[in-house]
């Protein structure tokens, strides 16, 4: 892909020359805004006192949403880590963008089976195509071949690790034998032992930023925290002592990655970038109720559900955009949006073309961003991961106030499913906590959703066979 | 337990009062030596430099060896970790010590059933009811009551894990969900992220030897390398880099680690301590073959098995002891002994008395330490871990080159095992390397050995069912 430039920027560019200023000043002038998304991870749904969590201090994420639009009915594309950031950078349901489950690690994966196919096209690709600089910082988890690894998918840069999750001052791959060490800065195995990884991460991003750039930006700061191992700064946890332990060490966590963001604000704005600066934030789905996560530190408010499954717990997330140019501050909004809409969105501000744009399933959110009224971009949404041959894997299809559930479950174990529920329909208007199933009494809405989600997943299992 | 002083020491303190020595002085001059007993953690059979090795650095381990006595056939109590450090601590086979496999970390043992029972003495309380002053630094995992941990059980002092492993640097203990952190000064727990356990390890060390004491001391340092995660300082790494990969990774660790002894030796010696000092070393049991470990990067040398079962790849480890006011330098010794065996010998060179000595099976060294010739001081050693009722479990017993093994196995897969094998004699005069089962030709001998580890176990269940 080559960068074109626009016919009116020529025009703009010879009228500045002819003012008398320099090339510098005025490719700085004309650069298109910086971006940064930012990827919580294992993050709860309501856990930011933007949200309204009473207990976390998080004042630099409450800054980005203070400053800028939040979302109260924002949906990750998956409830699952690699799914979630496959959707997020191709702006495709994961099923479509032929990424189904998570990635196994290479051990387990020697012919690299797994892993977002490489003719995707990913967020950092659309983005340096149109001139951007772009980086990943962070956790990737989208595969292990050398084509699959964040250079091969479109980012100039990347530093952090590969696997999904590391230990933060070892930098060691836990989850599953052997016990490695998971530390690269692109392809390059580095060692730096004993240095907490979010410090790490947060000298990335400023000095990614800080370069006298001709180009723009683009960096997508894939954080991994709160996600396990719980390893919040110990001042953290004297502040959070008298809550309950597994809150206790989730919450540290919280704020010691909001202390990180908070250290790139402070340096976007002392370089003058800030407002420059398209800045992102969502987590990847909701929290993690694993034994490794203390059976679950988080909170998903009045829902049910965390990760892995699909009631809104694992699925809806906190979610905020900040561009002072373009997007309003102080802004709620309570449409249903997506993961996958922010690249159409990003696209949208920046004046980037998406070269496969009809075969995306994101929305640009701009226009809701400028109107409180504006319906939701989104008529249907629809949500699965693993095998779409499987009979038995959870699903869900969501038209305007109506969801169905397919194969529920609660990974938070309140709610309970019998027989008669592996089709579970809700009413959102009226039951947001998913507690009552409505099918019974409404067959036509059951039949609708259901044939949505029936013709969905059929294209979904062509792909599949596809790409086989 | 009262510390008891000798009648000739009375004598002996009368006698430099009256040459005019001042009391601090006399103390000193009457102290006994210090004891430093140091833990390696799935260590191979051979994996040192002066046992053989040819690719292992290993510079301060064969210092110790060359300075003193090192051991060809010394056996650990246990090829499993809590058992084998029972057995270290009481001198009791771990069976007869009533600690009968690993122990399980709190949170899944609420009760505190498991760990070594208090009223078994401890080398650290023997060694404290003589006046020493007592640390664990490093590794317990031997249970985790308030009564069961370090300082209920004879340590003035205790600085390290509870659980048995850590990540070096984070200090979170990752082998079974949930990820916490597991760091502790006696029995606060205390936070140093970022910092290698190692260096915190040889700076404790050093701190507790380097007190202005009054009275002697006594270490346990239980150093729990090169037991996973393989965290080797990199630039051994880059060292050992045309190593096969687990080789490397572990080769790597074990010269971190030899390095760290380095460190206390160095440190002994300019404090004018170490030849005042009785250092043991030894490997709790052979080493890992576990996916962890990477399927093994140690070496067992000509043997085989490795961790957990009982061929002398999982129990025949490096030993040594220095000394040079009683232990000859450069001297091996081919008699077989047992890692139950280091508390009489410590005893017989300080003097100290074993309150329950007709209760223990370890034999004191010193006579095979003094004579190259002397037999070994066991007829007749036992192994087995687990419960003495199972009749699939593994054991073994051997008098004099007689080895008999019940259900043995191979963890490191070399080796194969019929049913015909379930009773499995080695004569290990002929065949150390345990490939043949010689039952069917020596049903004599066959029927000895049954009997001498059938009336012992018969003993291990009546104390098992007393102890219920």
């Amino acid at each position: 892909m080559q960068t074109q430039v626009k016919p009116w920027l020529n025009l703009v560019l010879i009228t500045l020359l002819l003012m008398g200023l320099q090339p510098k000043a005025i490719s700085q002038s004309l650069k298109k805004p910086n971006i940064l998304v930012i990827l919580g991870d294992d993050q709860g749904t309501v856990d930011t006192h933007a949200y309204g969590s009473t207990d976390l201090h998080t004042p630099n994420l409450d800054r980005i949403a203070n400053e800028g639009v939040r979302f109260t009915q924002f949906y990750a594309a998956a409830p699952v880590c690699s799914p979630s950031r496959a959707s997020l950078l191709t702006a495709k349901y994961n099923q479509n963008a032929r990424l189904f489950g998570n990635v196994s690690p290479p051990h387990s994966d020697p012919e690299y089976k797994s892993g977002l196919p490489t003719d995707e096209i990913t967020m950092a690709e659309v983005f340096k195509a149109d001139g951007y600089e772009t980086a990943l910082i962070g956790k990737w988890h989208l595969g292990h071949s050398p084509e699959k690894l964040p250079n091969g998918q479109g980012f100039d840069y990347f530093f952090g690790h590969q696997r999904g999750c590391i230990d933060n001052y070892s930098h060691f791959f836990f989850w599953h034998g052997p016990n490695m060490h998971d530390l690269y800065q692109n392809e390059e195995e580095i060692y730096r032992p004993g240095e907490f990884f979010g410090d790490l991460m947060v000298d990335e991003v400023k000095k990614f930023t800080a370069k006298d750039k001709e180009d723009p930006f683009f960096i997508y700061w894939a954080i991994n925290m709160p996600h396990y191992p719980y390893q919040g700064d110990p001042k953290w946890l004297e502040y959070y002592k008298d809550l309950p332990e597994s809150r206790q060490l989730y919450a540290a966590f919280i704020s010691t990655y909001d202390e990180m963001i908070g250290e790139v604000l402070d340096h976007l704005e002392a370089t003058g970038e800030l407002d420059n600066t398209i800045i992102v934030y969502q987590s990847d789905h909701g929290h993690s109720t694993e034994e490794r996560a203390y059976f679950g530190g988080g909170s998903n408010g009045i829902y049910h559900g965390a990760k892995f499954c699909m009631l809104e717990g694992g699925i809806r997330v906190p979610a905020m955009i900040r561009y002072p140019k373009a997007v309003p501050a102080m802004a709620v909004r309570n449409q249903m949006a997506n993961s996958i809409d922010w690249l159409p969105t990003l696209a949208e501000i920046t004046g980037t073309d998406i070269p496969n744009k009809e075969e995306i399933d994101g929305k640009s959110l701009m226009p809701i961003i400028n109107d409180i009224n504006a319906p939701s971009q989104h008529e249907v949404l629809h949500w699965a991961t693993g095998d779409p041959e499987s009979t038995t894997d959870s699903w869900a299809v969501r038209k305007g106030n109506w969801k169905l559930l397919g194969n529920p479950w609660d990974s938070e174990k309140e709610l309970t499913f019998g027989d008669e529920d592996k089709l579970y329909l809700v009413d959102m208007s009226k039951d947001s906590t998913e507690t009552t199933n409505v099918a019974k009494q409404n067959p036509e809405i059951l039949k609708e959703l259901l044939k949505l989600h029936t013709d969905w997943n059929q294209e979904m299992i062509q792909l599949k066979l596809a790409n086989q």
